[in-house]
């Protein structure tokens, strides 16, 4: 419901999330624009890129002169899960206008940084690497330890999935590691489960057994409890086997469980966009 | 930051939802409270029945009269995802005094419904299955298809879960279903991946593969595309292979990709806390 009253406007909304999401999106945005725009606000457009592999600090020293001297657009920086956003947001008739505008310090933007740009609005690196993915007709698969089915989950939440995915082991003991992954006991015995060695096993056997272009592998550890000084809570180690080269990433990631999980999802998808982007 | 001001009170909370839950939970609802309290109102007790296997409307109608008469404690229910949620709320002194309040309405509610009660307040359908499988010692495993590892990530979201779970295929194609989990392709050929039997069969080879007490198999269409009118999109067999018996479930789901793999997952929580809870 959306009334006007004494020159405020009053949006009530559904409680259920489902409800209120389809409510907000079709229904409030608009109104809101339209109302605004009766009023002479003006529209606001605005770009986002999605930067990985540099901190918010890192970001806004690469661009300090821009985000401080820039009016048309102005510069601002956001830290989303694994990524910095960069919102360019201007004044505009429409959106064709605003592309204009903004392309001189697009530009130098990506002139600068680029290379750590990995998706743009309302994309995200999972739906650039699908699209990579089935543009060059790869396949692949997972095998997880401590994300156990999250990174199969996010590649199969885009439908039509079955195309390029085959499947997962979710490998949480060792004995299934061994047993259906066919990870050497002397191997886990020698590193630990947690190593660059089990993971990158764990890539290479998972794309073997599918018979997969790609196969990712994702050992870790994610608390609360397990860790250890040599190897804390929050190291995750994530190997890609790919058919010409193979590759494997340490990361550390510091908070709880949950976050530790959904923080290696995001890990693997970007090292699959950066696999499959170099391909 | 929370201030006052002619009567009004305003608290300003940060975007990020890490930064803002951590708040509202420590600082925003004490406050809100103490400033409520202060001011006169009365403090309000709850209690949430959150019951599976009952639409909404038949709830209702099971409790029509104690929903319509009850003034103290009230009753509401409300829909959640794959439960209905029925609350009772009272002004107290206390917790123990609200307790005191509800006990004779409780045990109405438990004498007609009781058995429909899989959860309470905060609790899971989740967090029951696990503290039953811990506490009988039991183990588990998944073979997942159209949910695609999001039943063995659930499952794994509890911090010491490597007690109880050793692991998951996640057989996305028939060639997956075949070599890793071993289904005759005469099955398949026979009955169809989304199917009672692939579903059991999945169930019973995972449990075996991995030598556990309790297999769950998952198979079914989560859309948009794959559905026919004998096999509708949101059609998903859900199977439980335990050590004395096996048990398979048809679900209809209806919505978007994204809510048909959630609803299954839920139903297969609730098929595991059945089958624990009379084992």
């Amino acid at each position: 419901m959306a009334i006007k009253l004494e020159g405020r406007g009053y949006i009530v909304l559904p409680g259920p999330p489902r409800e209120m999401q389809t409510m907000f999106q079709n229904y409030t945005i608009p109104w809101i624009t339209q109302n605004m725009l009766e009023e002479g606000y003006h529209k606001l457009y605005s770009k986002v890129f999605k930067i990985a592999g540099l901190t918010e600090s890192k970001v806004e020293d690469m661009l300090k002169d821009l985000i401080e001297n820039q009016t048309t657009p102005t510069l601002a920086t956001l830290v989303g899960m694994g990524e910095v956003q960069l919102r360019l947001t201007a004044k505009a008739a429409d959106q064709a206008a605003f592309y204009e505008i903004i392309n001189p310090v697009q530009n130098e933007i990506e002139k600068r940084i680029g290379t750590y740009i990995v998706a743009e609005d309302n994309e995200t690196v999972l739906d650039n690497v699908v699209r990579l993915i089935k543009g060059r007709k790869l396949s692949l698969s997972t095998a997880e330890s401590c994300t156990a089915g999250m990174l199969s989950a996010s590649l199969t939440s885009i439908p039509g999935s079955s195309e390029y995915y085959h499947g997962s082991i979710v490998a949480y003991s060792n004995d299934i590691k061994e047993k259906l992954l066919g990870i050497p006991a002397a191997l886990l015995q020698e590193h630990g489960a947690v190593s660059e060695q089990i993971a990158k096993a764990m890539a290479k056997s998972i794309r073997e057994l599918t018979g997969s272009a790609i196969g990712i592998g994702i050992t870790g550890i994610a608390g609360p409890d397990g860790g250890s000084q040599e190897k804390p809570v929050g190291l995750v180690y994530i190997a890609l086997s790919g058919l010409d080269k193979d590759i494997v990433k340490a990361n550390y990631f510091y908070g709880k469980r949950e976050y530790i999980r959904d923080m290696s999802v995001k890990a693997a998808q970007l090292l699959l966009y950066e696999y499959i982007k170099e391909e």
